[in-house]
Formats: C-alpha cells, structure tokens, sequence
C-alpha cells in the first residue's frame, strides 16, 4: 500500500503539467488502482445504494467496482480512507461562465442594465483577453473542485485558454466555441467564431476531461440562423449546445417580433431541442414550451441563485419539469451574479426557493435535488453514461466529503445533510477520471498561491479601469 | 509579546471550566491587552468605517481603540496577527432553538404538522431533558462559534441547562424562561414555568455572557394573559422578550377568535411592542402592524431559510421593515428546520429572498444584510450599547475572517463578499466578551470530539424512539 507523501512530494506544477501531459488526466498507469474504504459511499444509482462502509475500486480512469460491506477488498491497491466520509459523485455544474470570478463582486444589488453597461461590459472590453479567461478559468476551477464540483458547463470567450486552464486545473469541463450576435473581444461575429471552431471540436473529441462543446449565447442577442448554424456543428460532432433561455419575460417578445416564435418553439423549429441540448435559466417556460422540450429530450440548467440575486420574481419551474420527464440540472451561473461556485449553497438554494415559490414543504425533497446535481446534470449534459453516478464502468468522478463537524452530527439521513447542511470546505479528496487533483483540502494540480496573486493582478487592473469609468473599486 | 501557544496547552476543559468560573467569560486579567492588527476592520459603526490595515485593541473584556493604519500601536500587547483577514463584530443570530441540533435532518421536506407530529414532537417527548438541552446546545454552540455568531437568542426548555452549555461554550446568548400554553418537558402549565422564574433572571442579572430574557412561545400556542405575564416579567428585568409572530396567517385568525385583536395589535395591547421584543418571523406583518411595530420600539428577527424550507410562501417584508425605522436582525431558527446555524448562508439568503419576493435586485443590498447580523441584530435584542460593532467602549466580540481563498479573491467589496462569497468555514479566529474562544479554525473552550460523541449518542436513542413509532430513522 503507499501512502499518499507521494502527492506532496511530487507538488511542483509545471512537472504536474508534464505529466497531465503525458498521460492527460489519469494518474501514472504504474500507480495502480484506488480503494476508497470505510465511508458511506451514495451510489446515486437508479436503485439509490447507499452502503455504509462500501467501497469505491478504481481502476485507471474508471470505477472498477462499488463493494458492499463484507465484499472481499482486492490487494495491492492504493487504500484512501474514508472513515466519517460520504463518498458521493463528483457534482455536475450545469450553467457558468467561471472567468468572471476575476469580476465576482465589483458590483452587486443593481438594475442589471446598470450592472452590466457601468460595471461588467467596461471592465471585460478593457480586459478580457486569453491570460483573463485562462488565469479567471483557473481560479473557479480550483474553487469549483475543492468544493466537490468535477464537471462543469462554461460558456465564455477564449474557448482554447479556457480548456487549457481546466486541463491543467484537472477538472472535466464543457465548453467551445460561442457565438453571440455581436462583437466579442475574441470574433468580430458569429460567422467568424464558427469560422475554424471545427479545429477546436476535432481537436477535443475523446478528449479525457474536455468535452467539447458548441454555445450561442440567447435569441435575444443573436440571430436565428447564427443560432442554428451552432446548432449545427454541435450536432455534427454530436456534442452538448448550451444556450441562455427565457431568463426573462422580454425574451418571449424580442424572439416573436424576429421569428414569429417564441424562444422555446424557434428551438424546436431547427431541431434543436435535442438530448445534450442545455437550456440555461429556463425561468419562464409555459406548460406549452416544457411539453416542447420533455418531447425533444433537451435539458435545463437551474441557477436559483443567480436569478434570486437579480431580481427575477420567479424560479425555473422545476417541479413542473421533472414531473414532465425533463433532465434538471443545477448550475451556479457566473461568479459576478451569483456570488459562488459552491454547488453545496446551489442544492440547499435549488430546494428552497422551489418550496418558496410553490409553498409545499414537500416540493423537491433532499434526494431529488442531490441527483439534479449529479445524475441530473449529467443527463442534461448527455454525459450520463459517463459520469454523474458510482458504478462500474463509469469515469472515476469521486468526491469525499467529511461529515465529522458539530454541524453535521448526529447524521441521520444522507440527503438530507448533503443538501441543507454540508457545504463545499467539507469536502476533503477529489478524483476527476481516477486523478487524485485534491487531498485533504488541497489542490494538488496547481499552485494555488499563484493562481490567487495573478487573480489579485488581475483585480488592480480592473480597479484602474473602473477608476478611469468614474468608479472608485474601492475596499468598501 | 506572549503567542498562542499557550492557549494549546491549556486545552484541558475541565482547566479551561475552572477559569471560566474564576473569572467569567474573561481572560485571565495577567494575559494582559490583545491587539488584531494588519487586518482589514469592519466597524459596522454609524460612518460605516473600513479600515485597511487597521487595527483592534482589546483590553479585558471591552474594545480599547479602533486604530487606522498609521496610528501608533502600543506596546505590551499580545498580537493576532489579521494579515488577509476581514475584521468583523461578531454576528448576532436573534432567533432558534439550539438544542435541535440534535434531530437535525431527522425528517424533512414533508408537511409541517406531518414533520411535527410523526417526527420532531416523539423524538422530544422522548429525549429532552437537561441532558438533551445541555449536550445539543453546546453543539449549537461550537458551530455557531466556529462560523463567526458570537451571539444568540434561544428559545426552549431546561433553561439552566441551556444557559450552562452556553457558559461552557464561552458564547454569548439571550436565554432564559419560556412560556407555552400546555405541558412541556420542564413544566406542566405557564404558570409552573414562570413560578420561580424570577430566580433565574436575578442569578444572571449582570453575568459577562449571558444576557437573562423572557420567552413566550406564540399568541397561538398560549393563552394572553400567560404571554403577559411572561411580559411583565421581561419588562421587571428590562430583559428582552421573544414570541413566535405571524409565521402562518392563521395566527391573526386564531388571535381574533381568542382576543377580538390581530397577533400585534393584541401584543400592542399589553405593552409589549418595546425595544428589547423579538418579534420572531413577522411574515405576515400588515402596513398596520409594521406601523404597530414601529410606534412601539420592537423588533423582528427574520428566518428566511427556515421559512423557505417549511414552504411559507412569502418571505417577512424586511425592506419595508426597515424602511418603517424597525430594528432587524438576521435569525437561523432551530437546525432541525434551516438544517445549518451558518448565519453566512442566512445573510445570503436574506438577500436573495428579499429580492426574488420583490422582483428588484436593488433590494437589500449587500452593506444593509451585514448590517442587520451585527449592530441590526444588536438592536432589536436591545444589546446595542454593548455588541454589534467595533467600537471603543463596545464588549470584545470579533471574528477574524481569511479572504486567502480562490472563491474570496481578488476582493472589491468586502460587503459583497461577507454577504455572498464568505460562509462559517472562513472563520479563523473569534474571541467574545475578549476570550479567544476559537483559534486557527479550532474551538477553545470545549473537546469538541466529546460534544460530537456525546451527540452520536443522542442520534442513536432518536432512531431507537424512531424505530419504536414506526420510522426508520435509518442513514438514508
């Protein structure tokens, strides 16, 4: 058995990233397989195991096995011990655009034209470039896997910084090309991003941790026949399309003056509502667009948080959705909107503001939201054969979550704590495709003091900028 | 200069209980000033000063100064070093019921009076005793302790042994007797409860941490004149007094049907609408009321995550509330309905409801929310001459905060961030009435892996009583 001083040892990044490189997000074949012992493994499988003292055998990239309790252990493994643990999924982060943690509370509690035109859009016009989106990339993703999330959607611009600071961050992550009915500080328009994005999808597919994936960014800011032509190349690589949809009620309005549909149905007409179709927000779907979209097989990407901290009056119907059959996800949003990448405050967010919004206690109870945030997401992001669940054969997405504090004991029911009482600094170890990428609270893949200076550089220039707009940035 | 390795070594608890007594809630008088300094200070004063740099001088158990950055410091000082830190008042969590911490995640997302009735009310005809009431609220305790909340307000049974537990835990808490109108674990009517109720406010008439209050449970639970008596005796003391208000519109119904008066017209009749009343919820708080309210003095300690939970569909009109000059404070409820005494989360989500139920993201801004769990919070429990702020004069409550992780950095706004990026776990150090009581993420003043065995021991003789109705109670 070795123990894990190897790890710590070994914590020198760029030798990290040669050997990501080498064997790109898997560990060393010569390490050997991984046995997570002694938790409370919760399978989130159809049957809904949960096996106090099971185990997890992982085998290279894959789980091997999920062993009950008195299942013979296999030899010669690599034990990591998970007394007082819950051993859960890897969580599935639907919806976000993680460069902006760079911008994550530069300004809050405004009208979001304000927001946006005196805050966000000056601040990315003047700064928004490869080393924003890589190092604001990295930055959520260190936050995002030492809090128990191991996939995650994006949608940004720098589609190929933005994948290279997740492959050296050892996260699994869904993103691509974008376009977007405008001029974005990476492509003049959308004909341009869609120009080479096939190198970009070629290059990726089969890619360990990067799936890559096709993005238009709403109806309202980009053209139907733009939208489609995404659309399209996702298609053609059979690869998630994410798209931003009906966060708002004007959506409805602009998509009918411009394709005589609303948002959902100009959807349907190009054929888009299709599995691994994520429809971000999805806050004001009629019973008519959710019979739409349970009928194509697409998804929803829920973000209670975001929409609650904008002002939106309601939330995703997402009772409704899943009782018509509609893969439900949970995402966190941007950082700037929200304002964390913590999926553990997104469950607990998810299954309140529903009970909220419908006033029935009973509304998505513990369980179903843990699978939105797993299997859930999953399914929405087509990935459910993959990951999303324990079970053999599966991509090794593990999560180790300690449950061994005042606020989480006495423990009677899991669902129940992973919800509404555990958080993401209660998770401990992670594997992302049988990769150990953060032990006892550490993140191993990169130097984390690093990432938060370059983060910090990248706070002053935004000072500077907004000091040059009229706005102090100040400490306040 | 004297570090803190000293505070290890004495980490004895009995030793520490010994101290304790000797000098209460105090350091030993010969460790002389304590000086956080290289910190950034959030006063929470009238100006609303933020000090980068600054500094905090404490003697014995009052805050000395309140330094800027190129102040001199004195000398003699034992020094906490607040590099990266966020300086903060304590946090004041003005509502719930400690010892729930022990049914936590018993049952949830079911009806109220099935949650009630088939759970919570067995599992507490069973189990509570002094024992119970002491065990779960030094677990209550510790959490609220190591998440920053240096007050809070009880309400529940075997008052002495709550007030010991939180002695014990070196907390400061509103506690004390407790009226309802039918038998409960400690006393067979009202009148029992209060019969030598006048004892426990004169032991702890003056005591370093714990602030004697009185508490009535709601006007739906207990008959007028019994929630009067409670009153007067609060009024004698000049202690604050706690009743539930209007969390379900039934309770103005019953209140009419019993008294020909509305739940805070009836309140105003007796006088109790003083500074100092707690107001708990306030959900369904008419114009009339909130002018009530306002005319007389009380305040509202608002739950909304426990509300959201329990599928109340509107949340207490907090906005309105304060625009009205009420004092509002920031409450968790008990743990067995939030399922967390993370007033971080509660902030947040105080934020985010207030916006969503009014559709207007400008609605309680970020510096409002941090204000309403500190010197709001102080105020509605009477106590602002003494807590909820750092100013010279002010009790020693301060909560050392490190803003050195990705999810915190870089940081623009530290309103932002304290409301909604930073949670419980980014607590370092916290010290009350100038006790260091957490230190390096690590409570002080108690074994925590004894709180937390002692607690497992409860959890098993709940899902025994559980088992014995029929439940389950099994770790699903």
């Amino acid at each position: 058995m070795v123990m894990y001083e190897r790890f710590r040892v070994s914590l020198i990044p760029a030798l990290l990233a040669l050997v990501g490189c080498a064997l790109p997000g898997g560990p060393a074949a010569e390490d050997g397989p991984i046995l997570i012992d002694g938790g409370t493994v919760v399978a989130m499988d159809q049957a809904g195991t949960v096996l106090e003292g099971g185990a997890v055998l992982v085998e290279g990239d894959r789980i091997a096995a999920v062993l009950a309790p008195g299942e013979p252990r296999p030899e010669g493994t690599r034990l990591i011990d998970a007394t007082g643990h819950l051993v859960i999924p890897g969580l599935v982060n639907t919806h976000g655009h993680a460069a902006m943690s760079l911008l994550r509370g530069l300004a809050d509690d405004l009208p979001l034209m304000t927001w946006l035109n005196d805050y966000i859009f000056p601040a990315e016009a003047a700064l928004v470039a490869p080393d924003f989106v890589y190092w604001g990339t990295l930055l959520s993703s260190v936050e995002m896997l030492k809090g128990g999330t191991t996939t995650f959607a994006d949608m940004y611009y720098f589609r190929d910084d933005m994948a290279r600071a997740t492959i050296d961050a050892g996260i699994r992550s869904v993103t691509g090309p974008h376009v977007i009915g405008f001029p974005t500080p990476d492509f003049a328009s959308p004909e341009e991003s869609l120009a080479n994005a096939a190198e970009f999808m070629e290059r990726y597919r089969g890619h360990p941790t990067v799936v890559p994936a096709v993005a238009a960014h709403a109806l309202y800011t980009t053209p139907l026949d733009a939208v489609e032509a995404a659309f399209r190349l996702a298609e053609q690589y059979d690869a998630p399309f994410q798209i931003h949809t009906v966060e708002d009620p004007s959506e409805d309005v602009t998509a009918r003056e411009q394709t005589g549909m609303g948002v959902v149905e100009a959807l349907e007409s190009i054929g888009a509502l299709r599995p691994g179709t994520v429809l971000a927000h999805s806050i004001y779907m009629s019973d008519e667009d959710l019979a739409r979209v349970a009928a194509g097989g697409a998804g929803i990407a829920h973000n209670p948080q975001s929409n609650m901290k904008l002002g939106v009056p309601r939330a995703a119907p997402v009772a409704a959705a899943l009782a018509a059959g509609i893969p439900v996800g949970i995402g966190t949003d941007g950082p700037a909107s929200n304002n964390d990448l913590d999926m553990f405050d997104e469950m607990d967010a998810a299954a309140k503001v529903q009970k909220f919004m419908l006033g029935d206690p009973a509304a998505l109870p513990a369980e179903t939201v843990f699978r939105m945030a797993t299997m859930g997401g999953a399914r929405v992001l087509n990935l459910h054969d993959e990951i999303g669940s324990l079970e053999a054969g599966k991509r090794a997405d593990i999560v180790l979550l300690d449950t061994r504090r005042p606020g989480l004991t006495p423990l009677y029911r899991v669902y129940s704590h992973l919800v509404y009482a555990a958080r993401g600094s209660d998770v401990t170890t992670v594997l992302v495709n049988g990769r150990i990428v953060v032990r006892d609270r550490e993140i191993l893949t990169v130097d984390e003091d690093e990432v938060m200076e370059r983060a910090r550089g990248f706070g002053d220039r935004v000072r500077e900028v907004m000091a040059g707009v009229g706005e102090e940035g100040d400490a306040r």
